[in-house]
């Protein structure tokens, strides 16, 4: 299939009565305010070179969406920009970023595709400011705000590590299949589902939507979504605030089979947790009393502080927290697929 | 530099005193109707690896801009996915394209940086709905309409050609070097200016904002900008609209050195014209009798017909117009830098 037919069958697929998608541009209705984000994903750094294009359009729609979830909007369009060798399955890809993102109540609205050598994948997000609500945003955290986090953390970098192991997923995205050996390990330990969920997880993480969106019709709260871990997410949440933090070890939300998967991988449990990045939760302050509904299966752990240090406290010690992280130009941290 | 500090550098360099590049995502002002493109630029397939960064940044912003030129839109907002291999000049580019945003009245307020193994980068652009002006789209012309060009075509194409025959543009991009045998050539035939100027065209069109903004404000118009080349994009306009057309060879404004230039180049000068692409002026349908200002330099190359046929008209000859121009996937177009 040539672009032009490419093109026409993306326009058919996902905007049947051509509403939407404009000639050389989009155009948004009028009487809302929007926020617009882009993020990418790119074969060998943020994704195996192998994985189905169903998996990269699922997963560049959930870190897409996470940063309109992180200033409280509600997601309504989408443009593409996918370069990709010549064959590469972009249907698939497409099929699959639309659903999702049609889950999320947004459409795809524009593109542009090129031929590149490997898979680049980059995702123009617009959402609305919901009726009732303010943007969120990193800057409104005060000194003793209680410190949150929309889920656990270190699950998604476990998943990765899985991934570099040889674990990949089934096209629904729903299985998740091992090498030998990795599997006899696994099932031996008794941690082969929670292992598969990490793969999942990191393959397919949940934008927290409605979690961002109740975080803008508060009197005051900050907030950033958790990409490139809770370290360095919680320094660019207190820079932006001009606070410190103190955050405890204890209370940090793993899963329960956590600690055995990062020790399985050669990593230490808390590290990972705290650095490993790519978990698409929530980080947020709020005035100390305020809390969340259950719903959300939020956890407090910490709260802001006057100074500029942010330290953690672990039983009763404490200690600097570094602004380690996922970095994509100078980080150790091994990346999925190909060595960096 | 890192991930990090080259953020911190392009929010200093761009934005300040910090009132736009929002946190996750960029926040537009209230009480505007905004139009929404993305576009590419890829190594090796739209500009040799070898390209200056700051030439590649000033591309990606003129072909974008192009499409918001075709919409009638005043350019905004801008936000860059750009993918390097580590130690790829990113300052260089984000520099180039931040100044050649702003000379169109348009900021970068966002993006996202990531590891790929070539330089792909993508541009979304904002603009809004000018005062008192319509969108523009592709699906106005009617029956009778005048067909036109807002300047010459097949200059970039040429320019793409030269470059594959390797010239090469400083870094400020307003001087081209040649190998020394093509500078002899070109000399030799008094053609060195005007082939300089090809390859100027080619890294740095000029994308016709204020004719977009002239015919949005127009009772009615229709209008694509050609990227593909005369005779696709004017098929597309075509089928938008439902209407056929008649071209005249004779109209179709070229450079005075053009023909020279395509026959060294081993082209057909009117196909080069017609299928090149990458010209990026607009090509547009008025209701007969309407004409623009002469200050916008355009030329009427032919009409609308009520039938769905696009012929066209050589002397005498009349012939089917193919809507063979570029196409990223099938096309047998050269590419530059590398072979496709």
């Amino acid at each position: 299939m040539n672009e032009e037919g490419l093109l026409r069958w993306i326009r058919r697929s996902v905007d049947p009565d051509g509403r939407w998608i404009g000639d050389d541009a989009a155009f948004l209705p009028a009487g809302e305010e929007w926020a617009v984000s882009v993020d990418h994903q790119v074969a060998g750094t943020h994704f195996p070179v192998d994985l189905d294009p169903a998996a990269v359009g699922r997963r560049l729609v959930a870190v897409n969406l996470s940063d309109l979830a992180a200033c409280g909007a509600q997601p309504c369009f989408a443009l593409l920009a996918l370069a990709t060798p010549p064959g590469w399955p972009i249907r698939r890809l497409v099929r699959a970023a639309a659903g999702r993102l049609e889950a999320a109540g947004a459409r795809l609205v524009g593109g542009d595709l090129a031929r590149a050598a490997q898979c680049v994948a980059s995702l123009t997000v617009i959402g609305r400011r919901p009726t009732g609500g303010r943007w969120l945003r990193r800057d409104a955290a005060r000194e003793g705000d209680a410190l949150w986090l929309g889920g656990t953390v270190g699950e998604s970098a476990a998943g990765r590590l899985w991934i570099e192991r040889g674990a990949r997923a089934s096209s629904s995205g729903r299985r998740v299949t091992w090498p030998d050996e990795v599997e006899r390990e696994l099932r031996a330990a008794r941690r082969f589902t929670a292992a598969g969920r990490a793969v999942t997880r990191h393959l397919a993480p949940e934008p927290q939507l409605a979690l961002g969106r109740w975080l803008a019709r508060r009197r005051r709260a900050a907030a950033i979504d958790v990409s490139d871990g809770v370290a360095l997410d919680l320094h660019r949440l207190c820079r932006a605030s001009r606070v410190g933090a103190v955050i405890e070890a204890s209370r940090i939300a793993i899963p329960p089979a956590f600690p055995w998967m990062a020790r399985a991988l050669g990593r230490d449990p808390l590290d990972l947790a705290l650095s490993g990045g790519e978990d698409y939760v929530l980080l947020f302050a709020l005035p100390a009393g305020e809390r969340p509904p259950a719903r959300f299966g939020c956890t407090t752990i910490g709260r802001c502080t006057a100074g500029r240090g942010i330290f953690l406290q672990e039983g009763r010690r404490r200690r600097r927290l570094t602004a380690s992280g996922w970095d994509h130009f100078t980080s150790a941290a091994t990346n999925c697929g190909q060595p960096s």
